[in-house]
């Protein structure tokens, strides 16, 4: 039997954090900041698990593509969120979808989307199931009859592949490592690299305005699309593939960020690079976290466009075992197909000592720089990261983040207030003190994207409750203090209530007169980005 | 008396080309391609134009900004389109908007709004006028009791400034130089330079998806917009300021290249430059475009960015007295407000070397290279061009434009068919051969913005129809192509066909409920982007 993936928490059943990865979080949590586990809660066995009976015949046209079989369902029950993972250790799988499906082309798209129109049947357009923010959690209101998952990862061909102007026509369910080996016999590759590269698509990364491995110029998957093929209950979109437009309101754009609830994208022309030939990575330590920023600030406005200019702060540092929390560091680095980097990353590291940064590897073209010292510490915890939750959910600790963006002159009073918010908020819930941490994901010359991450150890009996008074807290926080609720998380169905206050009011009405066009039965992701006029 | 704007041409009334220009100009006309001048249309005197009386008494409020002068009526009957140029020799006013108003501030827009959506009257949204592509001219159909453009011209301010995020809030109806010379005391620039610069305005930019002076990155305004304010007859649109954001389909890109048929933009957070401090440029000549074009591919995929990358074949130089016709000329400038950019110019210019590029000028750091060689001929000629249309329209010789983009699997069959049909098009309607020319105005790493001219000797008597005639198969040959209708120049009336079938038809369907939702009268620009549903 073929090694299955996780419906518990992140990847495959043989993977999770090693002993050692364990021990060291656990111990950072309690010697750091007094964060102990609970008693432990096992994983749910397939068999305890309540699932109710289907609600749904499926036609035989659909059914041929479809499944009921119980270990589907429950993998399809959740993303990967927080509040998600807690539902899962609770055992509460009330909301499992009836079937899930996995067309395997547009037709059986098509065939699914007049069926559940007129059978009242919600669809839950599902890529690789990363959305940490309830994006594909089928928690439905409304009037359905039931609801079916729409698995497009039969569809996950690399279809085209055109050198001569570096682009690609990718089907919207490829995973990335599906896509990026696809591309490599061409020497090229799409480099978009977000945490959850190896479990999500290319359609669930346009459809969610995805962020990835590039901190500077082609942060969202947004700058990557040429043009968007999306299948709606009203009909096929298919923009015209360029370079570059000016014909109008862009017709990507509406279908960038709509998160399956207008369509589903089946096919894009991605632009892609040459495989990197040159690299340099440094990393500089800063004793305060707003000095890095202003180093951050000052690279951002260059001009010089590095690949990577991140802080990370003493708390998350320590957390991850990257540091012992007395300093903050900034790494940055440098990538090209073309031309050696070392006079970008001369200047770059200059701008960084100016600021008072003190070399924690300083690699110059040491291609593993970023491997050594801090840098490569915190680089490899990230990459461990989506592990985290499954291990410290069940032993009753809260390990949430949350991202925004927004411009300098306002960074440092968000910053103070978010961060001061948080805290109060995991104080006033859980009656303890938590650890409230925050880095850089992506940078702008006119402000950065600010990460946060906190843990705390909460009730069992209400760590839901708990962690949705905390969600709400920061979230009311953010917006108070002008940033986004979501960089590049999207909004799925826990941001949506900061969404519509974020969203312009008259633009909310044109969105939903969008959904009544493209779907007219409001059968697509009921709950998310708009609801049906 | 003030010098006024002149009605029947670009920019003041005492403004042209100089006689040596003109003669410069008709003998490489007629020495390179036999167009000859006919005999010459005087400009119109205002009092010759048959102007109809004003249809409308506009209540006071609104009289209290607005006017019905002659001349101001005269003005605003056209932008600076070929056929624009040949009916006001032809003196055709006859669809004269009745008034122009000019609001001071959103309140009078309300004003405007409210008593034309009950009145039945159009507006045309007009911001300097520049449109070549008929965005401002008052032609329309419809049942409306008159048409009142609206020139935002008082609502010209610099609001607001953040140096530290390095961005301003100006006012929709600013024209380059006022939002430039407001912005030069805080020692930042907006360097969004479109041909038409001086006389048009960042809300007409933002509506039109203006493309600017970088040739690569920052080609479109979009690039630069923090977010947005647009009045609408159905209300207020404010999309937050953020440097970044991944929450839904974004708002901002809906007021992008709305040419003027949803809302007028009122407001904008743009992203500032600081200075440049350091610049190079360089000239290469190559025997043929394509070869040079090979060469702007290579460049564009290095990652390096030049602010300028635009090759121009030799026909073109020719014309404008830039070269002898014998060779393609390749420009690179790299600008930079933080450091030297000769490392950057030396791997730019040793790839134009590599694809057989003959140095014109090499300046190196020589702050005056664009100024030399044909490099500096050329740009002097770019710079003067606007001021063509008057001079050769009343002679009868059409002198025109149009661009697109395509990627570069696609730009060789498109440009040769696209000049094909350019060339046969001409012989076909005029009898006779012209000229038909093509540059870069913008590069892409997965393709270019080409940008074609034509020249050619019209029949007086029907020199609009034979304008229309080219104009469609030359629109024709570019969709065929595969090409956008436009990259910068926008939609206007003149395009509208086009790009009818090049937007998807379900996005045409949103945008119409769109139109619905925010103008329900379709009082605004009507025949622009998309009709009143």
């Amino acid at each position: 039997m073929a090694i299955r993936l996780k419906y518990w928490g992140w990847g495959y059943e043989n993977e999770s954090l090693t002993a050692t990865e364990k021990s060291q979080l656990l111990s950072a949590l309690a010697e750091g900041y007094g964060i102990r586990p609970g008693p432990e809660l096992p994983v749910p066995g397939l068999a305890e698990i309540d699932l109710a009976d289907s609600r749904l015949r499926l036609p035989a046209p659909i059914d041929h593509f479809s499944t009921a079989e119980p270990y589907e369902r429950v993998l399809h029950s959740f993303g990967q969120s927080q509040p998600d993972s807690i539902r899962i250790f609770a055992r509460d799988f009330s909301h499992a979808p009836d079937a899930v499906a996995y067309p395997r082309h547009e037709a059986d798209l098509i065939t699914l989307f007049d069926w559940a129109s007129e059978a009242q049947v919600a669809l839950i357009p599902y890529g690789g199931g990363s959305s940490v923010v309830g994006g594909v959690t089928p928690d439905i209101n409304g009037g359905f009859r039931g609801t079916v998952t729409v698995n497009t990862s039969r569809m996950n061909g690399v279809l085209e592949v055109d050198p001569l102007s570096r682009a690609a026509r990718i089907q919207g369910g490829a995973r990335g490592p599906e896509l990026e080996a696809g591309l490599k016999p061409h020497g090229l590759t799409l480099r978009h690299f977000p945490q959850s590269f190896e479990h999500s698509t290319l359609g669930g990364w346009i459809a969610t305005r995805s962020g990835g491995h590039f901190a500077t110029l082609y942060t969202h998957i947004d700058d990557l699309v040429e043009n968007v093929t999306m299948v709606t209950p009203g009909g096929r979109i298919v923009s015209r593939r360029l370079p570059g437009s000016g014909a109008g309101p862009s017709p990507d754009r509406l279908m960038l960020g709509s998160e399956g609830s207008l369509g589903i994208i089946t096919e894009a022309w991605v632009r892609l690079q040459a495989r990197v030939r040159f690299k340099a990575t440094a990393g500089f330590r800063y004793p305060d976290f707003l000095q890095a920023a202003r180093s951050v600030r000052a690279i951002s406005q260059t001009g010089l466009y590095p690949s990577n200019v991140r802080i990370v702060d003493g708390v998350e540092l320590g957390i991850n075992g990257a540091g012992d929390g007395s300093f903050a560091l900034l790494v940055i680095s440098f990538e090209s197909s073309d031309h050696p980097v070392d006079v970008w990353m001369a200047r770059a590291a200059e701008c960084a000592r100016d600021g008072g940064g003190i070399p924690d590897v300083e690699g110059g073209s040491d291609p593993d720089a970023h491997l050594k010292g801090s840098v490569g510490a915190w680089r490899n915890a990230f990459i461990r990261m989506p592990y985290n939750r499954e291990f410290l959910t069940p032993l009753g600790i809260i390990s949430d983040t949350f991202e925004t963006a927004i411009t300098w002159d306002r960074f440092e009073p968000l910053y103070h207030e978010v961060g001061q918010t948080t805290r109060a908020a995991i104080r006033s819930v859980t009656g303890a003190e938590g650890a409230v941490s925050c880095r850089f994901s992506h940078v702008y010359p006119d402000g950065p994207a600010p990460y946060f991450a906190f843990h705390c150890a909460a009730d069992p009996a209400s760590m839901q409750e708990q962690w949705w008074e905390i969600k709400q807290a920061v979230s009311d926080a953010v917006m108070a203090a002008g940033g986004t609720i979501t960089h590049h998380h999207a909004i799925g169905r826990d941001h949506r209530p900061w969404y519509d206050q974020q969203r312009p009011g008259l633009f909310g009405e044109v969105l939903a007169k969008a959904k009544g066009q493209l779907d007219p039965k409001g059968i697509l992701n009921p709950g998310v980005l708009v609801d049906t006029p």
